[in-house]
């Protein structure tokens, strides 16, 4: 049965181990909370004080040129594309992933209806398709995007099951859109299976892969996925609010939309002139002037991934990466199925590793906020969210980010968890109390 | 006549002189593009520091709350709101002033179209209106945000010149669509009487601030202006790329659409529902996670006004600015044309204090661009736009901040432009090179 010393005889042996020395941890916490905002990465914030110092400071406005921001944007999009199976030159960085949901959602909710006016001819009787497919329990910011869309296209957002998703893709969906993993349950969707049934019905697929890029292996090309998009503060660790990104499958490149048609997706921003001309490509995809403080520490984030393939040159590092999250999440699931049982705690997260990501969530019948804000109060950083009072319980989050958490910190966490709960301190008052941000 | 001793006893006389030195600014330059990128303040490479390595690094996700991450749109917003004659809680500091455009100016088409109804009852016969109304040299962004939407809602961009527009607005034209301070030229609308005579025909008016907002007096509550977008990184000196902000008249609070309803814009965002409910007021123009890092540096440069409004707590410190902005630019327009007469420079930026903002154009024949290149290369930063080939020249453009550029740094540059025009210095290849930003 694991110990405390196999965990640790499991770090000792862990060839990833050292890139946790690339982060800030503070002292005492064990960090599980990467799937909503990843460390600090340690070059970040000499990276980021030259960027504000030497190239503001003292670059000023020539550091566009001189300090390449004028192509940063595509820079970090190629470093993220290394990590979503897609080619260089096909991913940028800009604005939010909401943001980058709205362009790609309304970019398919297009394509899809020309595509039916292209095979109707003049035939008044094919049905249009009437829905945007999607599942109940997808993060809330990706359905209030896809509802306004529906509403500005005259489409319905039908919400369904994940078990129920197949059954529903029928000719009558124009876009099928889903985050890859589950922000809630961990669960992760075959996203090259969903996109082949759902081409096979003349049906979009676009695929929000904020709990997915940097944590699981995710293969945009060969799964044929038509838009993509994602974010930069959860496992790719660029800070608070980083920017997002977008993908798109070459083989709609130049025949996409950009609702959000500003300056710097024209095909020639500074020849300044009054009509919209969409850049080719990718490049369109951005707007306005992008956030270059923000930018800068998310491409900080993303050297780690160059770091992590450094170890070892002639490995697949998102392979490496992706069993040593498996091997963890294994383990803080055993640790926690014996050491809390008892307490309520239901595994929520589906066992089979081709079946969920980089998280592991645990339902709680009562007290799950108070658990998680004692559990934090000890050093131990998940996070929590509420059910919606109908269909979905309370949930306690774990997210596992195999570039800095190691078998330890799971061994430790659970080890806290089990106090915190068979203490009962977290019925104390402090950890009822309701903040701004759960 | 004034000579470099007026100027420098200028400087000495200047009260708001001392607010220079809350600035980097670099040895040997004298920096007149604020309007495009403003310049560093001191404060920010500690503040970002601070939120990189202690809210970031040690805080991680409990920053949140615990660093006040969640309320900084808002708490960045009512800073800006000073500036701008809004209340606090009317502001907030999100996306890019492309973005947020978007989501006014689909609100305002919205609101335009809601009202036609409203007052033709069951009458098919009441004219719709079919425009959306602007100039022509506005800044190209605002003009494909506009032709997106347009397109989007079967409307009509209609572009006239400035002086076209009075006449141009009918009760066809659904939003004005405007820039405060013209990008290339400088010169200002009065922002009070347009929108009056848009509200006079049944139009809203939507201004964009990017070029007044920190530079002249914006009274948009006493304009009655309906909807307000603007610039984080110019006059503001937010940083490259810093967010931008949007502002909406109280009348429409609670009754405009946020196109871009991402989880931010909700009412309750850590309730994760699946329904899209928009935040009451100005909180619904939120849309993803907030860029923090970029949002305190523009923090810091809100703080420089309040410095400024500490320099001298009994006045009008826009006021203040304005006078001395004009007062910059009535000698730097002056010692042009003095000492640099014959070389074909023409002022395009009006002579009339009420009818520009802070910075002066001049449009230059031939050879625009490398003079400018040549005149960067001795340290005076200013910037050049090319004309579009038809109807507009390449303009010349010097930005005057007057929160740290001073009189004398107004002689210097005037000095350095007639040694580039006089030595024809600007012939030289390397200052003909195009770059990828001009």
């Amino acid at each position: 049965m694991t110990n405390l010393n196999h965990c640790q005889t499991q770090d000792t042996q862990d060839p990833l181990r050292p890139l946790r020395e690339l982060f800030t941890l503070p002292e005492g916490v064990i960090y599980l909370d990467g799937n909503s905002l990843g460390a600090l990465p340690k070059a970040t914030a000499a990276r980021v004080a030259q960027a504000v110092q030497a190239e503001w400071g003292e670059g000023l406005i020539r550091s566009w040129n001189t300090a390449g921001w004028i192509d940063l944007p595509q820079r970090v999009g190629d470093q993220i594309a290394a990590l979503i199976g897609a080619q260089p030159g096909e991913v940028v960085a800009t604005d939010s992933t909401s943001v980058n949901l709205y362009k790609v959602l309304h970019a398919a909710i297009l394509i899809a209806a020309s595509a039916v006016n292209t095979r109707a001819g003049g035939l008044k009787d094919l049905k249009k398709p009437r829905f945007v497919l999607s599942e109940r329990s997808n993060f809330p910011t990706d359905l209030y995007i896809a509802q306004s869309l529906c509403q500005q296209h005259g489409l319905t957002l039908k919400l369904v099951e994940p078990h129920e998703i197949s059954a529903a893709l029928t000719d009558e969906v124009a876009v099928l859109m889903l985050t890859h993993v589950n922000y809630r349950t961990g669960a992760m969707h075959n996203m090259a299976a969903l996109t082949a049934q759902a081409h096979a019905v003349g049906t979009l697929a676009v695929w929000d892969l904020a709990h997915s890029a940097g944590a699981v292996r995710v293969d945009l090309t060969t799964s044929q996925a038509d838009f993509a998009v994602g974010c930069g503060y959860k496992y790719l660790n660029g800070g608070p609010g980083a920017p997002a990104f977008v993908w798109v499958h070459p083989r709609h490149a130049n025949a996409f939309e950009q609702p959000l048609s500003g300056w710097l997706g024209h095909a020639a921003p500074f020849a300044f002139t009054p009509d919209y001309q969409p850049a080719p490509g990718i490049a369109r995809y951005l707007c306005g002037t992008p956030p270059i403080l923000s930018l800068t520490a998310l491409q900080c984030g993303l050297d780690v991934f160059s770091a992590a393939q450094a170890l070892a040159p002639n490995q697949d590092v998102i392979a490496a990466l992706r069993a040593k999250s498996l091997a963890l999440t294994d383990l803080f699931i055993a640790l926690v199925e014996r050491r809390c049982a008892g307490h309520g705690l239901e595994l929520v997260t589906p066992r089979e590793h081709a079946l969920r990501g980089s998280q592991v969530s645990f339902a709680l019948e009562t007290g799950g906020y108070a658990v998680m804000q004692a559990l934090i109060h000890r050093g131990v950083i998940g996070d929590f969210r509420r059910g919606d009072g109908d269909t979905h319980r309370d949930i306690l989050r774990f997210g596992f980010t195999p570039l800095y958490v190691g078998f330890e910190d799971a061994w430790h966490a659970v080890e806290y968890l089990k106090q915190v709960l068979e203490s009962r301190e977290w019925q104390r008052p402090e950890f009822n109390q309701q903040q701004a941000v759960t």
